[in-house]
């Protein structure tokens, strides 16, 4: 395992400065679960340039708490580039000097996206508890809808870490014809018991919140931020490993001493860590969306109506499959994707698959290890795309 | 990993009925943070007959939500025995036709013994929030001033499981003279950075409760029952294991239906569970207590002041260890139990470990698992006492 520094200029190897842009879908939406949304606004981000065959698009599906800026920096001033930023530029794994990059804020969203903090233009209020529940499929025909606005004519592939790789999974089996390479890393076809209950706590935190007020705090005007900062940590435990708590933090105390006698507060550098994630998130993250986002992870079962049989729901792809999963991700173990894999395998489907030796946990996905982006550049350059003048 | 049905009649290889008892202590006792309790009571409860040399008690330490009733009923129509019935009793483990088994609520609980919810007598209100914060130490020192006035001369066995474990480490520790077998099960000699996280996650969502009113809830006359009830949820996951929660529960649904179309909320058994588990403890348990026992939890780390030296720490021991781990136990893993037992080795102590294949996460310590509890009974059945007559 090894990680790199960010490089000196970091506009030099960039796709440099971004903007947002909004798509409004005045077409009616019918959801999973039989409700219609009328119309809706898709935020995305795009790097690169699209070729001529329409055929270079790579399309980014973000996980639980991501959102369209992937790559890149707002403007000069910004600190903190797009949240993939490691992964996709010109030279990186997702080069855009290939690939023609799609990044959106999926529809359920808090980043500019319709959702729950957005105003139904029904009512001419904020949705708020009214919004409703989405599944994975009600994301990738959304995502489908911007491609196809996009003009791009099939994907070279879609691609997704986490919650992100059961879009991609998805679309391999949706829009077969749609894409030629579906890249699933750090996922699962379906959460555990654990990682629901996990799920579950969190939603309760936020609840339990009396400023939660059934979903409707907008309209009343408070903010349940209390729930949604215990929320998240008990999310960001899940997203660290044992080992790398342990490395990075060890039982070091941020205030106070053990020496008996002394009566004063301790507190570990953990404890403190965690606080300040819960939090930060909970001043920017919408609570409902939060919501949103773990049921529609919760609900995610690729093989269900394919008779639970992965191989059988798998053969309905055609494109070619590459599995990433990291040592010490404990949320989805290698063992989730080793299933993903086998599946695939039985189903006849062409499949590269690496594990990734890290410390990192399920955060690895986001981070710069050098084997994972050999790996993952080894894998993209080998897609083919239609040379510009080809057509 | 086989577990047995509870005997037809629960009375039949049963302590019986069991009645709590109630010890008054006047001398002061100053605790590890240099502060002074003036005055206390323990509640315990024995179960056996101490024999006349006095050497064949054995001290049962509770983990973090227990308390003393560990065996027996407390009358002909309780339906639940004690917390530890399947390993206290004639013909147990622990057995009662051999030993004297003492099993106290520690100090600071809420189960009798003085703890936050206790009138403070100085002020003749509830401690709340100013009861002093306690460490293992402080515990063990209570428990040896209970095991004085019961004219215990030496334990034959110490004994404790996870949090219990510690104590019982404590011990060997800090009176080796007064111990000749120390039993170490599913604990740790200190916690992990993420263990850590757990808790204070667990603490902030209850402080996190209005009603919490900074920790003096009793006189506002409010109760933290939702921050306590998602607590108990966090400690919930961690207690069992991922493959457990997996076989008992899966993805099983409560309500709800995943079929297309179908707009009503979906609920999975693990949630109903957990839930259904928080909420119930909310209504029984302290939550000054739950903050001051994870607190104790995270403080512990039995070599700290021996130079972090555990071998150095056990090296003032002179009992004989018994070491259990089970294998799905995450919390506290089978290598945090190696630790202990490598520890023990360089420490040229005596020690039998045995690490037990289960599917009950950390929890398995409390459960009937007929490998553990053959091993337990080898071992305890070692340990020689004095026959009735002797002296």
């Amino acid at each position: 395992m090894s990680s790199e520094k960010p490089k000196k200029d970091q506009l030099a190897n960039s796709v440099g400065i971004v903007s947002p842009q909004t798509m409004h879908f005045s077409e009616p939406l019918t959801l999973a679960n039989g409700r219609i949304l009328e119309s809706y606004d898709i935020v995305y981000e795009t790097y690169g340039t699209l070729n001529k065959a329409k055929d270079n698009g790579v399309l980014i599906c973000h996980a639980l708490s991501g959102h369209h800026h992937a790559a890149g920096l707002h403007s000069e001033d910004d600190k903190r580039p797009g949240w993939w930023d490691h992964y996709i530029g010109p030279g990186k794994p997702i080069d855009t000097n290939r690939f023609f990059v799609v990044c959106l804020n999926n529809l359920g969203g808090c980043h500019g996206s319709t959702g729950p903090a957005s105003i139904n233009p029904k009512t001419n209020e904020v949705w708020g508890s009214d919004f409703p529940m989405l599944r994975v499929r009600d994301w990738v025909e959304s995502q489908k809808r911007l491609g196809d606005a996009l003009e791009i004519s099939q994907w070279a592939a879609v691609v997704g870490g986490s919650l992100g790789g059961m879009q991609a999974m998805r679309w391999s089996i949706e829009y077969p014809d749609k894409l030629r390479n579906c890249v699933v890393i750090a996922s699962a076809m379906k959460l555990t018991a654990q990682n629901i209950a996990f799920n579950e706590t969190a939603r309760q935190a936020i609840t339990a919140d009396p400023a939660f007020n059934q979903g409707d705090y907008l309209v009343q005007d408070t903010l349940p931020k209390q729930g949604l900062s215990v929320a998240r940590m008990i999310g960001h435990i899940t997203y660290l490993s044992d080992d790398g708590m342990g490395q990075k933090f060890g039982r070091e105390l941020r205030s106070g001493s053990f020496e008996q006698g002394i009566d004063e507060p301790l507190e570990f550098e953990i404890e403190s860590y965690l606080r300040y994630q819960g939090s930060a998130f909970s001043k920017s993250f919408d609570a409902n969306t939060y919501i949103l986002m773990t049921r529609a992870l919760d609900y995610f079962d690729l093989a269900r109506e394919y008779g639970d049989d992965a191989v059988a729901a798998f053969k309905h792809a055609t494109c070619d499959f590459f599995v990433v999963s990291f040592t010490s991700d404990w949320r989805f173990s290698p063992q989730r994707s080793h299933e993903i894999v086998n599946a695939l395998t039985h189903a006849k489907k062409s499949v590269t698959y690496t594990e990734i030796e890290s410390s990192f946990g399920h955060d690895a996905f986001l981070i710069p290890i050098q084997r994972y982006q050999r790996a993952f550049s080894a894998y993209m350059q080998r897609i083919t795309i239609s040379e510009e003048g080809d057509h």
